[in-house]
């Protein structure tokens, strides 16, 4: 399937690859990253689906598909909830939180786990033009539920926003707490939850906790290659956007994608911008696989597999960034042992196969890095990346402390 | 290399398809509307590329090349212009206008052959806060160069903006003349130009025409599914970016792309918003094919097409809705003959396999149909979509006018 194609993406240089076994992709470095995520054959064979017109008959069911399934995997079925699948980054959830359900001058509040918290607040502060109140946890926690109820009651907020797993620390934010306690305090405000690193391997239950808008991206436990912005607005949320006076971004402007997304979630089709037709046939089949899973199952095999791959890593005298009680299951944040250089570290086991991140949360970017374990790497039948993984960092620290 | 995808894609009904000869795609429907077109073999499979990290050296040459090869699609040479590739659909090169180039207040002035001007204009209009002032061209004709010239003398505008192609009416602007004049008057104007419909099948000399900023889609004549916005912008475009005082959007925000665009174009990773690996694998096979065949031989290929499927439509007795000497070459638009009902027509064809597009242009979309011819189909070695979908087109109106 492949052979043309590693022709044509020869690398510049000769570098490890692995085979998966029972899977048609070619040997490949093997992607354990928080996102992007390894792929199904499934998902990427859908990748190349041949050319579609966006309001042709092949299409349009295939998204309609998409969008009543995006409902399932933020687990809403109201009706008044409003899924929304668009071309970009998943950083372009955070611009459609500042462009439709915020104002100039209005006043949003971050509870911030690290770097991409901190983003978002910078984000926001483009479209409100004012201050953004931040809360940040201790490194390796989450806020707590005091501070939550301290910031909510020194002042009155009309969006705040919660990140699930911050993909800088690792640390998971328990939105079902945080969220009542802000509907407890200030019952009007929006609560916003960016679910990038989490939605696919966390439990999001949309309609339950009350939530108004969860934003996140195909490429991490969604399973699909980057590419689309997924999220879904409640109704309140939703009629904030319609009543917005003045758009502040096109591309962003929900008063025009609701109309779309409806469209197609009824079996019409509409159109604004062009939909990536490849990418969304490739969210179709991912969201197959993972509903076909079972959503709890799926979390539950998540949790498993880090928990393990967490318990072995402390076992080798290895310290994590999120403590225990705030660790995600997507992702694990590890310091480098003192007695190594870490870059080293990373590049050796790059050239034995595996791709691993660096640090990026302030501070101590350089003192760790991150492995994923999101996907089929972390719950495929016959899979054992996160084996694979762990078996090279031991391997490899035992080689660098030599 | 479908077999499984068929299964998981199966259509809702029952359609017929077309099996492209000398192709390892499936059989399909042909999509021969104004983008997204077909695509060739090699840009599919590459879309099936296995994952990979943004940062890892897999991928760091694929975006280089990438970026380096944008600037050859512009015929741009001047180190100082900067090529920008973006997850999204072509709209969001609007949000980069209108959120770098122009501060609230200032003016802009928008030449109109159709719909997508008007769009680009109301875009505009969002981040301006004021209103864009707009030159129509008369039906099926560019604005003509007299009118430029009173525009342009009247009134002082920060930014202009030519489509070079409007897909609505299947018009091309003369983006020499216009832009030639345009500096002659006001030099210190920042030329646009909306290259959505054109790039890969109409000559854009950036650099000797002296442009600011042209944008394009993937999914048009570059030949690559849709999800990528490309674009480049001259020195002086960059520069007014850069001297913005408060961004006002954070996906398009050139103050934070700029460096990451030079560093990957310098083989070496950077970070702002996860990149769509996938879809800048396919754009660079799509790309080299471009340039392989040379940009003036493809061209003049496909205004032979163009000419040789419009003088064939005429000589059925069929009126284009644009003027010949305003004609595109990378799609046609057509007339429904009075003596059919025009949905007939489309939906007789789509039963036998080819998908056209309906009309959209305001006051007689419902009189009018488009025809795509970009890229494989229109320049591809042994091809034939367009002799198919005239002979679809003769056949069918024979069988409707009966």
């Amino acid at each position: 399937m492949f052979s043309k194609l590693q022709r044509l993406t020869q690398p510049i240089r000769r570098m490890s690859t692995i085979t998966i076994p029972n899977s048609k992709q070619a040997a490949h470095r093997l992607t354990m990253i928080p996102g992007p995520i390894e792929f199904s054959d499934d998902v990427l064979d859908a990748m190349s689906t041949p050319s579609q017109a966006h309001t042709s008959p092949d299409f349009i069911p295939v998204f309609q598909e998409v969008l009543q399934n995006t409902r399932k995997l933020f687990k809403s079925t109201n009706p008044t909830s409003q899924p929304i699948v668009i071309s970009a980054s998943g950083s372009l959830g955070w611009d459609i939180v500042g462009a439709n359900f915020l104002n100039r001058g209005e006043k949003t509040l971050v509870f911030s786990t690290g770097f991409f918290s901190d983003r978002l607040a910078d984000a926001l502060g483009y479209y409100t033009e004012t201050d953004v109140d931040v809360v940040k946890a201790p490194l390796g926690e989450s806020v707590p539920l005091s501070e939550v109820e301290k910031a909510l009651s020194a002042k009155s907020y009309d969006v705040v926003t919660i990140t699930q797993v911050d993909t800088s620390s690792a640390v998971i934010s328990d939105v079902e707490a945080i969220a009542k306690k802000i509907r407890s305090i200030q019952p009007e405000a929006l609560i916003v939850v960016d679910a990038v690193c989490s939605a696919g391997v966390e439990d999001i239950q949309f309609d339950n906790w009350g939530l108004d808008y969860v934003l996140t991206a195909s490429q991490k436990a969604v399973g699909v290659p980057a590419g689309l912005s997924i999220s879904i607005a409640s109704e309140r949320a939703v009629n904030k956007a319609l009543a917005k006076k003045r758009p502040t971004s096109y591309y962003a402007n929900l008063q025009k994608w609701i109309p779309i997304m409806q469209a197609y979630e009824h079996g019409k089709g509409a159109y604004y911008a062009t939909p990536p037709i490849q990418l969304i046939h490739a969210l179709r089949v991912s969201l197959r696989e993972i509903l076909e899973q079972g959503l709890d199952n799926r979390f539950a095999k998540h949790a498993e597999t880090s928990n393990n791959f967490k318990d072995k890593l402390e076992s080798l005298g290895l310290k994590l960034v999120a403590k225990r009680e705030f660790g995600a299951n997507g992702l694990t944040a590890i310091y480098f042992p003192k007695s190594i250089n870490g870059p080293d570290l990373l590049k050796k086991i790059s050239d034995k196969g595996v791709t691993l991140s660096t640090g990026i949360y302030a501070g101590i970017a350089t003192e760790y890095f991150r492995v994923g374990h999101m996907g089929v790497s972390a719950v495929g039948k016959d899979r054992h990346d996160v084996d694979i993984v762990f078996g090279l960092i031991k391997e490899t620290l035992e080689e660098l402390e030599k």
